[in-house]
């Protein structure tokens, strides 16, 4: 057989491995010192009572011959959908139901998602981001051209007309830099999209988390966006669903390409190489859109958002310059003292016990950033920032 | 954007929505008649005890701050991959942990498998067959060469040394034919494979209705296998996971071209485009492998045996001429009165009431056969079968 030769172009990520490396090393010789993790983006509250209640419900009625179900629909229950459907309704964005796909979670479909795409497609990518979006374009050879993400543009770039591309991504609230984008900037990247008949690919794994009234939730609170953006969402941040596993697919029927239709391609993607969601994970995830489940979710995010205002309020105390923490778990700010993030995080790790990421882990704009998140307790946290201001 | 124009050579699948749009016709015009359903592939028993009680653990778990769990490791925890381990042990199969993969169903890694490898390669896929083989290389556009399974091979094709492949499908005990390879045929396969630098993709996800002690349940049965086979499994039909989604692939470390590991490559297609099957899930599938889930799942087996077996002797009883439904949960049965499948659907319907799948749907060699399902209960079963005797 012959392999695919792109995946000889990957660059191999040693982030969280290098950087657990260096943790046990240093427990191992600090046996005594509490070490506090605030590197990895994982949620740490266990999932709520409304979830926990659907998901009894339903394995019970995968245990009775009456109520037991096989194999559902490859796209999603419609209970389901119809829930997502009004979740999107409540924000102001109008959904048909078959626009709606239901998923084992954002990072599948972002990734499954370039199937649909020929090699030859010119991909614009932020940098710093998240490295799935790179790492899958690679694997089918595309090129890629990045987009700088600076403190001056806080970290939120803007089209260039005079560049030409086809396929942009985009993540706001931002994974690292929590950084998030008004509704005037998608307007001009949906602008931007338009005019060179170029599909963004929008992920809103973090939307739960935005807070200010006036920041969009969804790219098709940009109205034209129907005609040329895919969304990614997911249950992970908004409900705790990192270990249990759904996210959903917004792939609007208006896109279209030579007479193809993404939303046709995708579903017939889907149901050749997919076979749907657990029925009782999906019955798990129609709760978190249900009356407790809203309330229940909103207050583990709201924990979490706490937790991200100590972190940004001691980054003002402190005097260091930071972004996001406000309408995202995550606070990226400068490396103090000059030094590179890996140098940094060394630093830190050696002299407070606290773990982050380093920025550089997400391209070469983080070079002198770092990442710390949200998800822990509130006593860590707090522990956490006191040992911080001791360095500074 | 540019589009993946190989989708535009996928053939649409009529198969099931035009049986489903007959059916409807049929019961709309005849009410009062009682429809027996023996159709698609999908298992009817409720989730085994075992499986139940892992469930409603694994829940409560993640329903508490000590005991949940977050992103797992997205190849599976070991706890499911040791359990998998062993299973292939008492089979008498030895294979390391990171050979094992865990996932949400063998369609999706048959499906993403195609990942790893270039466009330029030749795959050979029987004819009849599950039609996902063909449908996932159409997408890449690879050049696909069938190979015919007919009544006079025992729906069981062998290589033919003049040909040359690069990558080849086998499904054994088969769908839809329900006929299985023995050791000997499949040393040939594997024979061949090295010969050419092939790649053998084994789909074994039937393996638990293999009774027959002499007949393989894993190509890696064969020794040399491990040098030239990947092996995708499934809880599906071992377990009535249809609904629940788990199933597992095994890559050897043993397979490399050009200096790539397959089994390195896939690692890094699965941590990069999946994040893992659900905790709860996992436990579920771990359950089925210890001693309770054991007996309980190979009771659900032995129901759906005994159906086939009932649906076997009535093909006997009628002389009707059938493969499989010895090692298998499907009987495939040569359409009566030289009727083409389609024919006899319509036919078979009309008159008896019964629904079973046209072998036309599997491809042109499945013309004039006909497949059944022992997915039901018995009494079902053996009404369908009374009937049947009666047409003949």
């Amino acid at each position: 057989m012959k392999l695919n030769e792109n995946y000889r172009e990957l660059k191999e990520s040693y982030l969280f491995s290098e950087v657990a490396k260096k943790v046990n090393a240093f427990q191992a010789a600090n046996p005594d010192k509490k070490v506090i993790r605030m590197g990895i983006g994982d949620v740490t509250l266990p999932l709520c009572e409304s979830v926990i209640k659907a998901l009894h419900n339903a394995v019970d009625e995968m245990g009775r011959a009456e109520t037991f179900r096989g194999y559902g629909p490859e796209q999603g229950y419609d209970f389901l959908r119809s829930a997502i459907k009004d979740h999107y309704a409540q924000n102001g964005v109008e959904l048909d139901i078959d626009e709606i796909f239901v998923s084992d979670g954002a990072k599948s479909d972002i990734g499954n998602i370039t199937d649909l795409f020929s090699k030859d497609n010119t991909v614009l990518i932020p940098d710093p981001v998240y490295p799935v979006y790179v790492d899958t374009n690679t694997m089918n050879g595309r090129k890629i051209i990045y987009m700088d993400g600076t403190a001056e543009n806080g970290f939120l770039p803007m089209p260039d007309k005079n560049v030409k591309v086809d396929i942009i991504y985009l993540c706001s609230p931002n994974n690292p830099t929590g950084a998030c984008y008004t509704k005037a900037q998608l307007e001009e990247w949906v602008e931007y999209a338009l005019e060179n008949n170029a599909l963004i690919l929008f992920d809103s794994a973090y939307e739960s988390f935005v807070s200010d009234e006036g920041l969009p939730r969804s790219i098709y609170s940009v109205e034209d966006a129907k005609k040329c953006a895919i969304e990614f969402c997911s249950l992970s941040k908004t409900a705790g669903f990192t270990g249990l596993r759904c996210g959903y697919t917004i792939v609007p029927k208006t896109i279209e390409s030579g007479g193809m239709r993404l939303n046709k391609m995708w579903l017939r993607r889907q149901t050749t190489k997919f076979n749907g969601v657990p029925y009782i994970v999906q019955r798990a995830a129609c709760a978190v859109f249900g009356a407790d489940g809203i309330s229940e979710t909103r207050r583990m995010v709201a924990h979490y958002k706490q937790n991200a205002q100590i972190i940004a309020k001691t980054m003002q105390e402190t005097g260091t310059r930071f972004f996001g923490g406000i309408n995202s778990p995550y606070i990226w700010f400068e490396c103090p003292f000059g030094m590179d993030s890996w140098e940094f995080f060394d630093f830190m790790l050696e002299k407070i016990a606290v773990v982050g990421t380093p920025g550089a882990g997400f391209g070469k704009n983080g070079n002198n950033f770092f990442r710390l998140t949200a998800f822990n307790s509130k006593e860590n946290t707090t522990e956490a920032m006191e040992r911080f201001k001791t360095l500074c």
